[in-house]
């Protein structure tokens, strides 16, 4: 019967971030293992009094099916916001409204991949994407970062012998690792790629969530006909509407709007129209700085706990915003052996195997602090050094 | 610079409809094009009512990521209304809540089709179907469809010359023709699928707009293991939140959820909350016969429209339910040339065309009785009826 199926469907990894999320209903876990936004921030009033808003202002008309493009006032706002913002000019025909990111990802392989096209992923990366792109069965071509961006000579070296046609990255606040890409690890990895003519999607799902260091330049300063951004109200706002938004080159763009129409005409434009009067009544970067600040406590009371409680053969990254930091246990460690002992302690984390393309037993996790205070970070970070102390004392033995 | 593109990409048809629908923004324009519920019966204050009700009883829980699979108590309505209106079983595990069934057809198309896979399709057939399985590049198989359902001598043949791995039938009046399948022809329909163990996807928006005739037997309860069922909310409640669902035998469905997870991680949760409180405190049922009772009054209205002005070598067909009625030129007669001839005397419908797999100045049209009431559908169907005469004379001559 398995005949049935499409080859794509075959090895396309299952969310493991689901499955381990089961774990984590039982209340005596302190979890660092989800990747949700902290709902403490999660406006309901001022949504809910949008939501009244919208039904009296549009009545019926935001219950008819409506454009592919997206709900035009929130198309305008995406482009405001980019030229306030970042300096850029986006005109709102490159803007298409999503069900999150992760729908812009999926459009981008149908768009762009054919079976055993080139694309560097980033080493760690973004789960989700590994999962959409490999749909289209591309030929990942997987490319380390640290914690100054994209390892530059494995870079070049990558483009020698390949010629991929996407690069996808996350350059603020990666997720899985916290990392970011400095200026002059932009520069070079922009040079590079524009003499391969690799068209780069960045992903910026978490750049609002900066609480240290200065702002960096978006690919699409450094390549402008190259790439593709994406965006997402899910972590500044609510994910439970789903709602994000690509923007890309005029041809490209019209490909993915048919794209778009094919998958689901168009996105809810219910949740669109009260996103955009949520944006409009309440002074949004007000509320993000509120966030910021909280993860940034949360961020530097793990830091301070691991410095305290965690061996110091394990090293972690230095997030400068985002939601998550990246450890490294000391190599032959298996993230996965610890996640049982640590699981059994009434502490999790993500172990990193599902961040690469392909690795097991990695060494490698995934810590998240937007949804643990800084109270309970401590005693979980304490109970996680205890259980990496005796998963090293087994392996001594 | 059009190499970038993924081959899936290209001829994929653009919504010939969404071109149309242009035209008709001129009010003067009585328009048999739309494909879209008639907005009288949005139920507006209700769904309002439900959505303070939503704020009130879940509070933040409805902002946060959700379940790929959909909010459970929905999944448990959907599986209670099968067994109470078609005495289906379904269980809750077999049922995916998607973004309209638009998206349904996508991950069926995703999660089934390789290249070149063989798929029976309705000729003339539903256009958002063949644009999304067109992206998976399968080998069309278009079988006619008549008053009576599919051409069984034609389906024999189709599938001696081929092994299909799928069929896609709309068999409740289907868009674009209204024809529905007699029981007679679903029985000798299932008997030739189940022998090549062809995938029967059966997409039912319109099943429950019966205004005529009696409710007939699913391919479900036909041929169970081989039946995909798809349904929405679009056609009963309102199109705008993009809330449908698909139901699956088991080994498909994993599959299914693993697409949707790569595809958009899950469905608004907000929304599917929405109807759900909506779905309980109100009786859907009578809605529906009001929905019901206009569309069949409509529907006569046109066809007794078109009997006085139509020349009698147009034929048309006689829907039981749905949206939609289809006529057919004399042979020779393009629908768009009439269709020009037509907008400048201010009315519209659909021509052919985009409801073939391939096949251009079609003498048939796609006229949609939903949304235009019984005074205006006379005014425009006497227009289009002098058209259908200008055209012949101007062919004539």
């Amino acid at each position: 019967m398995d005949s049935i199926f499409a080859d794509r469907i075959h090895d396309v990894p299952k969310s493991f971030i689901r499955e381990i999320l089961k774990v984590t209903l039982n209340r005596d876990v302190i979890s660092f293992a989800g990747g949700l936004p902290n709902r403490d921030f999660f406006p309901l009033q001022e949504l809910k009094k949008s939501t009244d808003h919208v039904f009296e202002k549009y009545g019926k008309d935001i219950l008819q099916y409506s454009t592919s493009e997206g709900f035009n006032p929130l198309r305008h706002y995406i482009s405001n916001r980019y030229k306030s913002n970042d300096g850029l000019e986006v005109p709102i025909e490159n803007i298409l409204i999503t069900n999150g990111s992760q729908q812009g990802l999926d459009l981008l392989g149908k768009v762009l991949l054919n079976r055993g096209d080139g694309m560097i992923m980033e080493e760690p990366g973004y789960l989700g994407a590994i999962q959409a792109f490999s749909m289209y069965k591309p030929e990942f071509y997987p490319v380390p970062v640290n914690e100054k961006g994209m390892d530059i000579q494995l870079l070049k070296e990558t483009l020698l012998k390949s010629s991929p046609k996407l690069m996808y990255t996350v350059p603020n606040f990666q997720n899985p690792s916290g990392i970011s890409y400095s200026e002059d690890n932009r520069q070079k990895v922009a040079e590079l790629l524009q003499s391969t003519k690799t068209m780069v999607i960045e992903d910026n799902p978490y750049g609002d969530l900066r609480f240290m260091g200065e702002k960096k330049t978006s690919f699409k300063t450094l390549l402008p006909s190259q790439t593709i951004m994406l965006g997402s109200f899910s972590k500044t706002v609510i994910p439970g509407f789903r709602l994000g938004w690509m923007v890309a080159p005029e041809n490209i763009m019209q490909k993915l709007i048919i794209a778009k129409q094919a998958s689901d005409l168009h996105t809810s434009h219910f949740t669109q129209c009260i996103i955009y009067q949520y944006l409009s009544n309440n002074n949004i970067e007000e509320h993000i700085n509120k966030i910021r600040d909280v993860y940034g406590r949360q961020c530097r009371a793990m830091l301070t706990a691991i410095d305290t409680y965690f061996p110091k053969d394990v090293s972690v990254t230095k997030p400068e915003g985002g939601m998550f930091l990246w450890a490294t246990l000391p190599t032959g460690m298996s993230a996965l052996k610890l996640f049982e002992i640590a699981a059994e302690d009434n502490v999790v984390f993500v172990p990193g195997d599902p961040f690469y393309v392909n690795r097991t037993n990695s060494n490698t996790m995934r810590l998240n602090f937007s949804c643990v205070d800084e109270a309970t970070i401590k005693i979980g970070i304490e109970r996680l050094g205890k259980a990496i102390k005796k998963l090293a004392a087994k392996n001594k033995s």
